[in-house]
């Protein structure tokens, strides 16, 4: 009895799965469908039934897989941050959780290595960060409007250079995140946060 | 008549020129070695006499083309640099200079996604990572000395920090850099330095 094959949403989770493990490691270009199959134990056949092709199975784990999880870390959890010890905190918390083999990095590879001419793969990657800096310019807008955040700042600009310094620590760490530099990182990054508090 | 191939030093750079400007567009595992002495317009046995395989042709790339450009942006002009003003203008310089196509967009690009298993690549771009945060370390560190850098500043975590958000810059903006999300880069980046001065 093979149970996968009479569940397609298994089978296409399986594949996603498999997918996301080989390119959080070998980046998308240094993964095969072979590789894929084999560590989801499954045929070739079963994956192209689901997937024409590596660039979509590439794009859906983006848009089913990766992007909620890095919703779970980065963005929904900002709602709630209501001062500016609270986002500190929270940068500290997850910047020393960061890790070679998680989410997080697996985008910053994927994203940073993918081809300047592989448009449709870009645009994937650049939809998660783009929700990522958002999350984070509005949180600091509603800082401002609620007056924990300096009215000086600007939202946007401020984004960018957190989101830069999060995915910037995984892309210059690999193959093995020290403790020490999530540590000086996470310093860094709050010494930084810091400055946006109101005065 | 085939100059270069009685030139065995400039059939060696042209190699590398040709495989460096692959490696950035595509990455180490998306570029093969016909793109690389296409390219160049050699022929794979010149190529093969010079470099065993690709990743002996990648090492090579980083060691005598990649790191003496990141030298010459990044870590030589720090030795000059007297003030915190001079620090800031320096760096926002820099990156609002910064390209999807340039060296230093190719070095994130490459260590980012280079496959987590192939310890040789990673080594090679740990160590030009790890000299550009020794300058920023030792840059501070005589800031500290001399008076313009504050005496409780960390110089390694701020240097993993400085590195962090330009390479991030890189690794989350591709395949485009847009002009206003440089600029932001930049001013953020700025807004960060002035936590540094000495009060």
């Amino acid at each position: 009895m093979k149970p996968r094959k009479k569940q397609p949403d298994v089978t296409r989770r399986a594949v996603l799965e498999a997918a996301g493990a080989e390119f959080a490691r070998h980046g998308y270009s240094g993964t095969g469908v072979d590789a894929i199959v084999s560590r989801a134990e499954l045929t070739k056949g079963a994956l192209f039934h689901h997937f024409p092709d590596k660039r979509s199975l590439a794009v859906a784990w983006v848009g089913k897989l990766l992007e909620p999880v890095i919703d779970e870390l980065w963005v929904a959890p900002l709602a709630d941050l209501g001062s500016l010890d609270a986002m500190k905190s929270f940068f500290r918390t997850r910047c020393t959780e960061l890790d070679a083999g998680d989410a997080t990095s697996a985008l910053v590879a994927m994203a940073a290595g993918t081809s300047v001419t592989d448009e449709i793969l870009a645009a994937a990657f650049g939809r998660v960060f783009a929700k990522w800096r958002d999350a984070i310019a509005a949180m600091l807008e509603r800082g401002k409007r609620d007056g924990w955040i300096h009215r000086s700042i600007q939202p946007e600009a401020e984004a960018v250079f957190v989101v830069s310094a999060v995915a910037g620590f995984c892309a210059t760490h690999r193959p093995v995140f020290s403790e020490a530099a999530r540590r000086g990182c996470a310093a860094a990054l709050e010494a930084y946060l810091e400055t946006l508090r109101a005065q």
